[in-house]
């Protein structure tokens, strides 16, 4: 376990911290104070690191990621459990507000082509989003939904080129949830300075 | 304060945590123990859930940000702060990894306009994911770095329209925080329907 830790550079109660907690399967016990660790180990303890440093996820929340990631399910219901997951807590929206946002987004997923179901997490999150925009007095950001969905289209499709770009089976998996939970997070820093840049633009006074 | 609780669907204990915290100015006292509160109460209590609630940050950057929204510093600075405070966490990166990826992102801002400091926190936190990624072995996620680049200079156009169709100057600044919390939230929603309906046709056998 201290070379598990060098090579990977978390501390070992961190990593035992991990293996309670069942995110990282058990080494292989050679002594009853020993195990090994393979490759396998020191990938998915990386893997662990950055869902919860850089995607910000709980340790339950990465437990359910994993799980799917080790799954024999077929690529696209793992992929369907992971956004899932991934999809966060929603703010409870029920009665005209829940209507009137499902109202608004279903006909723009029918538009683009999403699957839309009003019980999916993804959903649900949304629906939370919109409200509380509109709650805020917000508006003018709802009224861009379209232009925002046209670049949801195009961004999925070089998300998709990302994991595709990837050879084998096992590893599109860990592709994909990389792809969105860093994938989310590069995108938000690349917008950040592209939003600086475009307020420079067109407030120039500062 | 019962009727500021009614008014904003925020319970008695939360908004003593937040005036305690600083996030919400004090009413106005008329008698020991009565103070009034406003219209601008209930706004910035709405505003605080959100931005603890859909945007997932701390009281601690909440204050940070809300300070900003309230200071009489010119809309470019105020938007600075905010951008600042709403980086988040980087993971902790020198050496040769950090050289590695500066040399990989200042090119690519250089060739989209955009500033680039590499002790701004947004550039920070940037090293920081395009690190992890690599040390994943997910390199083929940054070969579509450029794509990605393109597409946030998109939405950053979008975004600073929707805050330009804002009227007044200290509603940009609040609708800038919204646009920019809220509206991450609401793009990464989209982007995972986009992704799930563009993982359906490309792997169809789900």
């Amino acid at each position: 376990m201290a070379e598990l830790s060098a090579e990977s550079g978390i501390p070992v109660a961190t990593i035992k911290y991990y293996l309670r907690e069942g995110l990282l399967p058990a080494g292989e016990r050679t002594s009853p104070n020993q195990a090994r660790y393979g490759e396998e180990h020191v990938r998915r303890l990386k893997l662990i690191r950055a869902l919860v440093e850089i995607g910000g996820l709980s340790v339950a929340t990465v437990r359910e990621v994993v799980a799917a990631v080790d799954s024999d399910r077929a690529a696209y219901n793992v992929l369907g459990v992971m956004q899932r997951a991934l999809s966060g807590a929603a703010v409870d929206v029920a009665g005209d507000d829940r209507e009137w946002a499902l109202e608004l987004l279903g006909p723009l997923a029918r538009e683009h082509g999403w699957k839309f179901r009003d019980d999916d997490p993804v959903v649900e999150s949304l629906v939370g989003t919109v409200c509380t925009i509109r709650a805020l007095g917000h508006q003018v950001l709802l009224d861009q939904l379209g232009r925002y969905a046209d670049l949801a289209d195009r961004i999925a499709e070089v998300d998709l080129d990302t994991v595709a770009a990837v050879g084998s089976m096992d590893r599109i998996v860990e592709a994909a949830v990389v792809g969105t939970v860093l994938g989310d997070r590069l995108f938000e820093g690349l917008r950040r300075l592209a939003q600086a840049a475009e307020t420079a633009r067109r407030y120039p006074e500062g």
